[in-house]
């Protein structure tokens, strides 16, 4: 999850089915380790339905996420890191119990739609006698290769995202906790297009507090310049407004900051050609409580975009570490 | 639409608003022609409201239907072409309203879902005066860059998916009128996987008639070796079945060809997991009643493959020709 993010995405959150315990899980998780262990290596799943669709891994990733629900489950609730709870309910919220919530998640992702669309398949198929599908969420990002090498995608509100994301060392201790697991919080978010698209270019750019057009902060020109926050402009206001979504997200301890991988979703609008569309917000850090809790708490509270988006969706999940070559996604856990 | 399809598509089909009459349909198709020109050269549309999504193309191609409804709106039901009529009703097809029918169709492709997604969005805004949106089918193909330069993309069942269309000169033949327009047929197409799944190899080969894996007709060794409908088995049977989908499919006259662009769609599958997936079943002809007309009957009368596949949207358009630099589409029609 450290390198660039392949272009599709589905999150797909699942229920344990009563009397899915420990022994259950761990049966579960030894089948859907093996399942994604072959289809990132370009070989069909065992029992594989459509071994031709797996051929092609498209830098596919398989990503394990365990929800509250299934510590209680397994009987190991004090094994549950304390940080993976549900979130506070936030002011701005309007969360939506078809977006939310989740034992399990599986995150999928790889360049080509179909690869993700055959490995949803076959982790549903091996996970089905011990849950059922809660929701799932597909997104994109712009497609590698359309675009130069290392670049940062644009959201659907036209902004560059992802510019002030920890990078190489800094991202280790953003993200890893010292066991080698780390944590997600995955926030389903409208945004108010119709009403974002009434803005000038600069009402738009001070909402975030970076120019449209090159990410640039408002103080700088490049997209990686350092936002200066104490610039006044001549009238004597902060150029980086005080209520900007990058002023009040700030952090700068390392230890303090979160991974966001945002994918994009676009659903059908309704009969007056209005969109259903917005951001999978995704972000790692090694705890939640401590990372990104005070940066939602500031952003709830004040925070320009507000007025054009809307969380619809919540859930959170601690990912468990890697494994060795003969074990499985869980097993220091469940096994 | 004759060199490879763009991995996403958005198929968009409006209703015309009571009192979108031949001028308004005129003032319509201006605005959404040089929408069109300029987007797929990369500039902003007219009025963009996120221009700096509008930068990456992306092999971006947008394509104007014209329902039976528009000849009627615009009082030119003499000038539709006799073919562009609602479909007769097939004993295999399970239609829903809402994937059906259409007096406009706009379909965007494009290599970025982003670019697919900003586009749709300038396009409805602007149709918004003259049309409501009817449906929006979003689809996808295998990403080129992934794949080798010239491939036959993998549908949701696993099958090497338009190995047999028109090419060079036959598609010219087959597709386009002496006019430079064609027409469309947009069928959706729902795939039964969870009983598809259950097919051996052997099965899912004889119901189509070509190999999994390499796509070769069954009586041949390479995808694009000619089938030999009459070879037998050794227990005197056709080696291609009777029944088969490219049996009964099966046209060598090129006048009576057709081109299939078919899209995939994956919608989130039932909480059982079972998937709501199928083909964006998309060919473009010069007339529907002497091409289309006639495979279809054949295959709604016998195709083995009907055990796996249900119609629930259909849907057809006449494409106008292209215009010159100053004119716009479908200005031969109604300007
Ligand atoms: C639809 C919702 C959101 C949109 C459109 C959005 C957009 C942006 C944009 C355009 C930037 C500036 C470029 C960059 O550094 O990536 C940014 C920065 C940031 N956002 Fe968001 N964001 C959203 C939600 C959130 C949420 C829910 C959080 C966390 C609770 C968050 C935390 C941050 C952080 C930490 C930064 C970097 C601030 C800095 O240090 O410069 N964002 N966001
Ligand atoms: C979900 C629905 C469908 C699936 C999965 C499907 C699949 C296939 C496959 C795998 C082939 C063989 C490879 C190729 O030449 O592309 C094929 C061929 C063909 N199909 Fe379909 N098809 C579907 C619907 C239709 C429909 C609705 C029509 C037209 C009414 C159609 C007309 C054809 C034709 C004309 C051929 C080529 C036959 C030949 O000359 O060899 N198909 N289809």
């Amino acid at each position: 999850m450290t390198t660039e993010p392949p272009a599709h995405a589905a999150f797909v959150a699942f229920t344990l089915a009563a009397g899915t315990d420990r022994r259950a899980l761990g049966r579960m998780m030894r089948l859907l380790s093996d399942d994604a262990a072959r289809l990132t290596r370009g070989e069909p799943a065992l029992g594989d339905t459509d071994a031709t669709l797996a051929a092609l891994p498209a830098r596919l990733t398989v990503t394990f996420g365990f929800g509250p629900g299934l510590y209680r489950a397994a009987g190991l609730e004090d094994r549950r890191p304390p940080s993976v709870a549900d979130l506070p309910v936030f002011r701005i919220d309007r969360l939506e119990r078809r977006w939310s919530g989740g034992d399990l998640l599986v995150q999928i992702c790889a360049d080509d739609p179909m690869t993700v669309t055959h490995t949803q398949r076959m982790l549903i198929k091996d996970a089905r006698p011990f849950a059922t599908v809660r929701w799932v969420q597909r997104g994109f990002r712009n497609t590698p290769g359309v675009q130069p090498a290392a670049f940062t995608q644009r959201n659907v509100l036209g902004q560059l995202d992802g510019t002030a994301n920890p990078r190489g060392a800094e991202m280790d201790t953003a993200v890893w906790t010292p066991e080698g697991g780390t944590t997600l919080v995955v926030r389903r978010i409208r945004a108010e297009i119709e009403t974002w698209d009434l803005l000038s270019t600069v009402d738009k750019e001070a909402a975030v507090g970076r120019r449209l057009t090159t990410g640039a902060p408002l103080t700088g020109q490049q997209e990686h310049d350092e936002p200066d926050f104490a610039a006044l402009d001549p009238a004597g206001l902060p150029v980086m407004p005080d209520f900007a979504h990058v002023t009040r997200a700030r952090v700068t301890d390392p230890r303090l900051k979160i991974l966001r991988r945002p994918y994009n979703y676009d659903d059908p609008p309704n009969a007056a050609g209005h969109p259903d569309s917005g951001l999978i917000f995704a972000s790692y850090q090694a705890d939640i409580t401590r990372q990104f809790l005070p940066i939602q708490r500031r952003l709830a509270e004040k925070d320009l975009l507000n007025q054009w988006i809307t969380p619809i969706g919540s859930a959170v999940f601690a990912v468990p570490p890697g494994c060795a070559a003969d074990g499985w996604i869980g097993d220091r856990l469940l096994g």
